[in-house]
């Protein structure tokens, strides 16, 4: 059942350990076959060393496991409900990656400071609000993809495909598994880079940025932004080999 | 003697390398017989390069050696000491891997700021006290040890397995000597990001974080902390495959 | 054709991933063929992999395809602006690489505080003005080319051989291709270094360095600046064994 | 001639690569022969890829070069310095490791913040002073020697075994090549935790730290520090294997 995708989700999981996203047994990657509506996701607790494409479970939209001997991933409902309320996309990944997870544990949105940002997300990485007790003690991780959703009115989750969960960490999604995880790694770079980047700043101003936009914050050129992601993105993308 | 702990005890040592906790001799594991109160431990100064199984050493709950060609780690008192007074722990950790290090030097808790410390540690990362003359120039590793059991009063170690002693650095301790390695690294990663996550946040708010928890500094809902240690530990964890 | 140049171009590129300032697609690397006024550059979205010397492509220097099956770079244009500009530089590199890449987020020179900058670089590492909306919606990257050389007015390019496109990220060149990729290696590290030194100096002074230079903020003795430039480059240079 | 040696400061030079503490041709180790007054120093501006036991250079204490082929590191004359003024080293190192070299462009001395840097150093690192034009434009290198030797009156080198030349970078020496190694690999960690530490002071009491020792800058006990030092060093250590 599903043995390509199984593979292909295996390899992704993989994939985050080699890019230093994840340590022991945290993080996970799922992908969904949209034609049957089945998810294929990384077993929960295993350990990345000797994972393979038979571990993988497959569940279906309400969560329920259709295949597999082992416990899908704890954060299973959550990636669920972003396969159901953003349907143009084919894989989720979520990790604690260190610099993504710091600015999810800071709640604050990760401005966007630069064309590496804006080459893959065309909005700053919103920051999910604070949970309530309901959500928290209720279905939480099926809650957790709620609130992601709920950050997401207004904004188009396929051309800004990430999003910080406050106090807990990164999610990422894409066209596939390998691309939610390529969207990961641009994420903890992005990251980082904006944490660099307003500490450098402090170091020049005294100044502290503001939500407000105060004028001695770093912020960028909107037009470079639509520039950047539309040289990457959209129809007159020309970016890479694909056009010629 | 205890020869299958001692390959234990070996390997966990070696994993601190292979985790980037320690450079050089620095660091030492230990795990403990419960049956005998023997403890196997790290030989003191003694490069990783070549260590094998037979350099451990035993020793018993009064710090005396009981088999062993090499002195002991010069911090078996201290471990010793964690052994007496957490009865439920298997193994102990100490290191002075730099981000936990740093936070030692500070003097500050780690406070819990998400969930890849609350999956893990229950409360704040507690920091020590400053020791007195006496402490430090009568039996010090042995005062150290005591230290930490005091400024546990009140906390659960089972539930907090790791402390930073002041201007040295942490311990952190599990279940057998593979489960404080597990903890040792948990408890770096969670003291890098709140680095960062405490210097993002001052970028924005220019307010610093103070122990009265002023409304600027970013702190973590208690549900989320609750909620999350109870997905992996206790009663009704469901974190992972052993309960299936 | 340009056989031998391409295989250098091609090595070059690799060395930026075995230096860990590119991931994925990042970054490029092209030489110039003075004799021939043809450039050999990076193919556009190409993984490192399994890149090879024949998926270089040749372009003239008003940025059309002479030989290649592949899209050149996309930021093509920026690099043949700089050779027509800069007539002794022999190769350029573009990379996204992380210190380097939030100093232009943060839009600041980057200021000469030690030796290590002033070995390879005689002034600060000069930082792009914003563009205009006609500069990017128009011939977007060839704009970039003539915003860095409108920067260098004033400036030696052979001296300073790096610069910041703001909210965009370093370039680099120097001799030929190798020696703007150690360049491009160099000015990462000296960023990593001023980010730090300035952050240090924070918590010392709680003084904000300004661009009038506040006494208060660390600067380096100019006649240092002197010193060690002139150490490696000029005419009395005397360190390496090329003199002897 | 010294072949022992040169194999040894070799392989020190190699050591420096392998701990990250240089790039290129960056950084340099010598060793002295005291019974014959002869140095053995790494040859100027050589990759460290090729480098052999043979390419070392032999020198005596007016600097001459006694044998090799090679040009001496254009530093051989600080190393001179310092073998001349501390009579007890064996082993010299300079490298412009990050955070060592971040701390000297701060042109700060590296408080003493913990037992990680009392274990090695006695002292705060202490930082040197500018250099005037005279020593800048005179005989700069040997120069650099005097400051730092200047710097250390009424301070013991042999307990403190390493210095930050101001907007430079770091010297570290020890009983041979291998120690000096050694300390510098330690100094560079040291640097890396007191830039963690006093950032994450800030965080908690927006206070700075002065020299004259404010209330709210982190400081560590002086009991710890000279206990520390003790433990490993003089007539009562008990660190390690040496006094079975």
């Amino acid at each position: 059942m599903l043995e390509e995708l199984k593979e292909k989700v295996c390899r992704a999981n993989l994939d985050l350990v080699r890019h230093g996203l994840v340590i022991f047994t945290w993080g996970n990657v799922s992908a969904i076959d949209r034609a049957s509506g089945l998810v294929v996701i990384k077993p929960s607790g295993v350990s990345y060393d000797n994972m393979k494409p038979s571990d993988m479970v497959v569940v279906d939209l309400d969560g329920k496991v259709v295949e597999g001997e082992l416990n899908p991933s704890s954060d299973t409902p959550t990636h669920v409900e972003l396969y159901k309320a953003f349907p143009n996309i084919g894989g989720v990944v979520h990790t604690h990656s260190t610099y993504a997870t710091a600015w999810a544990q800071a709640g604050r949105d990760i401005p966007s400071l630069g064309t590496t940002h804006a080459d893959y997300f065309h909005d700053d990485i919103p920051c999910t609000r604070d949970m309530s007790k309901e959500e928290v003690f209720g279905e939480y991780e099926k809650e957790t993809g709620k609130v992601i959703v709920e950050r997401f009115k207004g904004m188009n989750p396929d051309d800004t495909p990430a999003v910080l969960v406050k106090n807990h960490g990164p999610f990422a999604w894409g066209t596939d598994a390998d691309n939610a995880v390529h969207n990961a790694v641009v994420l903890e770079a992005v990251a980082k880079m904006a944490f660099v980047a307003l500490s450098v700043n402090d170091s020049f101003t005294g100044a502290k940025r503001n939500p407000y936009q105060s004028e001695t914050a770093p912020s960028m050129n909107k037009l470079l932004i639509e520039k950047h992601y539309s040289r990457k993105h959209g129809p007159n993308a020309y970016y890479g080999q694909k056009k010629k």
